[in-house]
């Protein structure tokens, strides 16, 4: 078996984020792209809050909150003082989190790509690996309900997820640009990674950009996808909810089929291995391995398990 | 005696937030107005930073932080974490302090006016007395010096206000509009105030609008200057060195000085009480009280003092 010697990863947020930090314990992080998804984005107050990204890097950081977002310990007295003000406060900012959404936010202003501030962003905390936006442009997930439609977050977090969802668009797509590295990272690797994150709106949101579906067919690295959901439930977020209420299986080989054509390998937990013949008829590998990523072994343990299962040495 | 209907104060920072405070505990809240300096206002990573209004707020409040800036007991996470990430930071913000320029900068951005702006502040804080802005307008305070022309806050907080300087100019002066309200509390007005404030960049920028001058001039209250210079030194801020290097006297005599011609009466500190007859010498009336604004009874009785020597019956 050969080691990897280019990873890149279509990344979402916790899940991806988790499995991004394991990669990062088992291969020298300068091998490793992360695609990050910016469908998620919100302007809060004036301020670019990116959580998808932002999970990436505090997660890569060590500094991410126990939910897998925010920082870990933050205080939030700005958004309290916010609150007794009569101000927006919905969206849960702690004040270490607030540096970066102000950080971000001035070099944008100054003219920096969002993908120029991400990089400035990874390089402060010391990330090693190369976390990119999948574009620079505004590219937001809407996500289409019997009440019309939504803003991710508006969905996501003011409604808690709970009003039933009927689809999910991306608007920008048409006319979004992959960001710089995108499609090279996509094409030129030996692992194209795509992490347990929701398919719906942390992978599609990737793929919806012509340019980025079209590397991913033309990549010459293997094509693995692990799912997010095991045992019929996610792990994190609305992922079983929503395939239940898109008219999918709630279950992994309802994740595979949604992939099917796309990926060479479909990588489901140990608890889902009955699974692996019905993934195997839709016309890929498919391989049952411990996908629980708790704490940093577990997080070790996967990207080991993962990478062995796409037949890298490591 | 009679009691006063109807007291506007010119407003610097410090100096002017701790006289209101105390005239707040003198009279009814309703009866006063502060118009306020807007000069040392400065855009800090894209937030609308308005430095004396806000001193005068948390003053009010009873929220201000020791030295008579920021919040009391205020963290500094966010502002610890920008430092962290390689962000801008001269300017001390801190977490609670943050809140307010977020939601001042959010209600700018959606349309409202800084005065309106203010208003919601001061009544999120239970605050009685109008506090306005003396225009809605961009009004900055330009500090001259021998390394050039320099921002307020850039020559006062990120140079700590030790390079000499040569002059002060407000090149908002000529299209700057007085805010809503602000011509008719100085006009219309039993007492006038002018704050103890630093005259060149706290009161002077407020003159400088031709509208608020002319106001000042026909205004049908008494109109009564306290000093800011006690003993020769400045309680608070660069005013001595001000008086100093653009040419006046280190004193409560050079201070009187410069409204000469502008008001009816000057209050010195009893410290300074031998300069009264050279005040009066001026063609003012002068009195020299305790005007040592320490704790909020010392707040208290200054405010009781200037209105027993404007001849008001509190």
């Amino acid at each position: 078996m050969a080691e990897p010697s280019r990873i890149t990863v279509l990344a979402g947020g916790i899940g991806a984020a988790r499995f991004l930090a394991g990669l990062q314990r088992v291969v020298p992080p300068a091998l490793i792209t992360a695609i990050c998804n910016v469908g998620d984005d919100l302007e809060w107050l004036g301020l670019k809050v990116c959580p998808d990204i932002d999970s990436v890097l505090y997660t890569l950081a060590g500094m991410e909150g126990t939910e897998g977002w925010g920082v870990r310990d933050d205080t939030h007295h700005a958004l309290d003082a916010l609150r007794a003000l009569g101000g927006e406060s919905w969206f849960v900012i702690g004040d270490v989190d607030l540096a970066t959404h102000l950080f971000r936010t001035e070099r944008l202003r100054q003219g920096a790509t969002l993908s120029d501030s991400t990089a400035a962003l990874a390089r402060a905390h010391g990330i090693g690996m190369t976390v990119i936006p999948v574009t620079d442009d505004l590219h937001p997930t809407v996500v289409q309900t019997a009440e019309g439609d939504l803003a991710f977050q508006d969905y996501f977090v003011r409604r808690r997820a709970a009003v039933p969802i009927t689809g999910v668009s991306f608007p920008g797509a048409a006319t979004a640009m992959p960001a710089p590295g995108v499609v090279e990272a996509i094409r030129d690797c030996d692992l194209l990674c795509i992490a347990p994150s929701n398919p719906f709106v942390s992978i599609s949101p990737l793929l919806a950009l012509p340019r980025v579906a079209a590397a991913v067919r033309d990549s010459r690295g293997q094509r693995v996808a692990i799912s997010p959901i095991v045992g019929g439930a996610a792990i994190k977020g609305p992922a079983a909810a929503m395939l239940d209420a898109l008219g999918h299986e709630v279950s992994a080989l309802g994740v595979a089929r949604i992939y099917s054509g796309l990926i060479d390998l479909f990588v489901l937990d140990t608890v889902d291995a009955t699974l692996v013949p019905a993934v195997q008829a839709l016309g890929m590998d498919a391989v049952a391995v411990d996908t629980m990523m708790t704490g940093d072994e577990g997080r070790e343990r996967v990207a080991r398990n993962i990478l062995h299962a796409a037949g890298f040495a490591v």
